[in-house]
């Protein structure tokens, strides 16, 4: 069975997240996605940025993304991430954007492990795989 | 068999486009897939603005999109948008980001028809129907 | 002497922050400085959702920006915001940017009082006054 | 006497530029005064992204925006940047956003001349100096 690791971190709506039909707009959700995962690598102990220091980058591939329910300005979302803990070559995180007893939206984005110089596909780094795996133990 | 209608807009990428890996930001796509949907609209002759003032609205339910290879600063990109002749209460939209003879990005939208002032689903307008059904004849 | 009201507020710098410089894109700090004033009159119980439900609007007339040194990916920003505790017709808030022992940007913009629903310019809210002023008290 | 270059280029209001009030962000401005320096620089011979090739960089040391009147979803907008022909270390570029017959925008930016590897201020580049200069010939 595979295991799931999760974190949630909270984000206020902007209105500069806002457009005309007065909700954020849905392009956005793709930048609230990337900060839910940076929040959850960071409380693995695996700050993305120190990923990339090791030379070791995790672009985007795909992604999908399910509009249920309008956030609003001002709302306070619960941004949640999900990872697996068995990692294979491609990482998918999966992430539910929340507000009080709604989910509004859902979706996942899939990634490759490359050389942060020459792009190249590489599997995933040692380290990565001990903590990802440690933090169901 | 379901036939298609196509439309192809330039973009030029701009260094707001870009981030810190010196390519196109991903979550900037969905950006883009609008920008080529709104004049694939256009060139029917059914202005979204137009839509809009009549009451109907075409929010976005799900979203997907693949990234190929990257896009550039200063790349002139063709945005490529494709709907289907035969549109039923769901309205599909393909992409195609292309760069000379490159694929870039592909991907998808799916909308519903929704009044514009309370947000309730609708059967597709039937000037809009005919439109997209006459383009093709 | 006017005298000054500040708060501060602290942002991470995302993927998307950035541009092909490896640095925060300078258009994303009018972005930055809307979530410093707003923390700012949220800090005063002046929340701006709560301003415009009761029909009161603060656009930006102006805005100005010295970009001094660049902000970086994952960087803990401080976003300082300040009003002076004497608002007259229009409201100067003035901003801050710092990392660490560093000022990256300053800035500031200016706003006028208008209703919500014909843009018509008014006076600063009384409540709107008595909280900025008492607020020293 | 110091003479005056200037470029108009197109510009389409998208909805991921505009917010709640319904017209558009602010902050998006600065975005788009990207957009009319970089085709004002190109109509010139000089793109921007060649400057870059050779080695040489212009940021973006301060800017300054006046939000006159609202631009709103679809409206197709002039942007007009305009340039001193008398450049000296700093190349201060001009703005105006129209709509029809309306200004609807105003501002500048403030850029150096900097190396592209270790952003040291340096000197407008010879052909800089000679195509702007020669323009007004």
């Amino acid at each position: 069975m595979n295991k799931l690791i999760d974190h949630v971190t909270e984000y206020r709506v902007r209105y500069s997240d806002t457009d005309k039909m007065g909700v954020v707009y849905h392009g956005n959700y793709l930048r609230i996605f990337e900060i839910a995962r940076t929040e959850l690598l960071r409380s693995l102990g695996l700050p993305y940025a120190e990923l990339e220091a090791s030379g070791v980058m995790l672009p985007v591939l795909e992604s999908y993304a399910k509009y249920q329910k309008p956030a609003r300005y001002d709302d306070l979302l619960c941004l949640r991430a999900t990872i697996p803990a068995d990692v294979s070559l491609r990482l998918t995180i999966s992430y539910s954007i929340e507000c009080q007893t709604d989910t509004l939206v859902t979706g996942w984005t899939r990634h490759a492990f490359v050389t942060a110089d020459t792009f190249k596909p590489i599997r995933p780094p040692r380290k990565f795989l001990e903590i990802v795996r440690g933090s169901l133990a």
